[in-house]
């Protein structure tokens, strides 16, 4: 007789489901289609020749070595290159501080395995980054949700939901996935306190940290934290964890991220990991150590800040001139992503099946609502297309967008 | 205040503990010490060459997409060559029934996740591989425990564990990692058809299947399965999920193992990987491609065997030399590993101790059951050091065992 998996399954396998942005990617992925939908890269920036000389390098320079077992913590002089590179960022962290992840998705997932039991609450933005609801949905978290505005999640209402005892606060405070705002310094501060005040853990979220086109850069959460706290030792043992990632900096097909956070919190990720996926690959931690360790990152991001910053500039001045008078949207001052607020009762999904149409796609807003909503909002990324592709998909994407609203109003 | 995140940790992160062996390991790291209790692959047999001219190839052909996100179940190229490879060992399949994981650790922790809920049951050998236990106390499993002989796990107790109710079977067949047993042709025939009679579905961990150096090689569970059902179907939909890993074939720093089972598993698992690391490295499941797309797998799996038969004699000679009357072995037909018993009432924790000393070490059994016991027993492994080395470690081994139950006695 044949197995009838589906009475196998545990409750959290029964209640897993495929991203929804995955599947839509999939409808989006017709050649002819100019996608603003997908979250990737420009595959255009990646180092391909100072990845394929560090290959060379690794293998001459620790032959079998590379291909053997490693630490579950991660190749110890990634994790001094990385604490280097905190320190410049003003936030001291040894490499107790540090635990290389394959990809900031298991980050992600190893939170959820640390801290989520069956309903806790997880104080997230409003909309919020998709695929750390999706890790922690699997653990039975709920959502309490602050909402953000153009300057990151709104602050004064952020008091409110540290009164529903959420297990930790996820704040992605540099050019949001997926609103494209960047938390302004007073609320960066106000929130330092407000989270030592409740007493609750902020897990930081930063990908695109460095990827900043106009304006400051700002201290991360992690260095304002350390600075409240007058945690001025070497070692950071303060209240925030801290995320980042190779995959924007140098490729996300290596799947390399790391954490920062105290030396007890990685001691039992170390634990996690063991258990999830004993260690992340030797070769490609050594790769990245040798793309990296004479300081080419710090040019190479350059290079991607000004592709990127000429695909935003492109997308913000075609959406002024194509797009109705009715929309509004947010203008990032770094990251992939912004924003797109059509007016109340306007309906995104229905759009998209008009945008496909004229063979053009975003991704509906719905999905990065914790709390539903959003039904009128779409996430629009600027990364990956060219200027002459973003040029065009904006002018039939506008095109649509009269079309609805006219339909609409 | 500083955060007390002892009390911020889930119910599964407060029981969490390192691996006995991991935390053992590092004891027997110092360099005069001979060490048989890592389960390392000899990196000797690395293709070093082939890999790297295998990382030149996937740069040239495939440029930026080696470096880019892929999809979540695999690269389809290298899924279709373990179809293939699959069909060789007579089971059908196609990439529908395979997943990619990063390693086998993470198919083991996927298991973990679409299937035990706290306090369900596991049905695996007594000793059994320890890093499923680590995957799966994580979900909370419970275990029901068999005892494995020579012939690998004894059938004859496998319908009373059955009535257990437990979720699933786990079972290594070959060269049982710690045992080193290989479950016979009857009694992989009696496994499949007790687990179908009683709905009870099998994972089958084969990561050492063909490193098999006497004997004949034995169909694997899955195909019995699918033999047993007569699943003549190109695609299997059988009760088994079986795992496999290139850990061996190739080399572990690559984190690339995958998993054959019905579609409908993969699909879930596919979910599970998408919340757990998104993906696993495009460059290194292409690289292993090109290594072995041409066959070079196949010549080079004969390389390693002449290796690690050396290696096994060598072993099971110097105990026949150098142990003491009272210890028995298994003397297994392939693989990585071997057992020795003492008599009952030594403690090979003790005798590590003594060991250590003399400047040897291996694992002591206990860690291995699930069910406590197996205090007089101790795994030993004869893939990673050379016969020189061999040699030399089990006359040392046998001068501490002698002592050791000249005391006990």
């Amino acid at each position: 007789m044949q197995t009838p998996w589906e009475y196998r399954f545990a409750h959290r396998a029964q209640s897993m489901k495929s991203s929804v942005i995955r599947e839509l990617l999939k409808l989006t992925e017709q050649p002819d289609i100019i996608s603003f939908a997908g979250g990737l890269p420009a595959p255009e920036v990646f180092p391909l020749k100072e990845f394929e000389e560090a290959c060379e390098r690794v293998l001459t320079l620790h032959g079998a070595t590379a291909l053997q077992y490693g630490a579950t913590d991660g190749y110890l002089p990634l994790r001094e290159m990385i604490a280097r590179h905190t320190e410049r960022y003003k936030l001291s962290a040894t490499p107790a501080n540090i635990l290389i992840t394959s990809g900031s998705q298991q980050a992600l997932d190893f939170i959820g395995r640390l801290f989520i039991n069956r309903g806790d609450r997880i104080l997230v933005e409003s909309p919020t980054y998709l695929g750390a609801l999706q890790a922690w949905n699997a653990y039975g978290a709920q959502y309490v949700a602050v909402p953000v505005d153009e300057h990151g999640m709104i602050v004064e209402e952020l008091e409110k939901a540290l009164r529903a005892g959420p297990k930790f606060i996820y704040v992605l405070p540099n050019f949001q996935n997926p609103y494209g705002a960047t938390l302004s310094l007073e609320r960066r501060q106000m929130l330092v306190k407000l989270a030592d005040q409740y007493g609750v853990p902020i897990v930081e979220d930063d990908p695109y940290g460095q990827l900043r086109y106009s304006g400051e850069h700002l201290p991360s959460v992690a260095y304002l934290d350390a600075q409240y706290r007058e945690n001025g030792d070497h070692e950071y043992t303060g209240n925030v964890i801290y995320l980042s990632t190779f995959s924007k900096l140098l490729a996300p097909g290596l799947r390399l991220a790391w954490v920062v956070a105290p030396p007890n919190v990685i001691q039992k990720m170390v634990m996690a990991k063991q258990a999830a996926d004993l260690h992340t690959s030797s070769f490609n931690q050594m790769a990245a150590y040798e793309v990296g360790k004479g300081g080419f990152i710090d040019e190479h991001v350059k290079a991607i800040r000004s592709v990127y910053k000429e695909r935003r500039d492109v997308m913000l001045e075609m959406m002024d001139e194509f797009f109705p008078e009715e929309m509004r949207w947010t203008k990032p001052e770094g990251g992939m992503f912004l924003w797109g607020m059509m007016p109340e009762g306007a309906d995104a999904a229905k759009v998209l099946e008009s945008a496909i149409q004229r063979k053009v796609a975003f991704v509906p807003g719905t999905a990065f609502h914790p709390d539903g909503g959003g039904a009128n909002t779409m996430r629009l990324n600027f990364s990956y297309s060219s200027p002459e592709l973003i040029r065009e998909g904006i002018a039939r994407l506008g095109a649509t967008l009269k079309e609805a609203l006219v339909k609409n109003g």
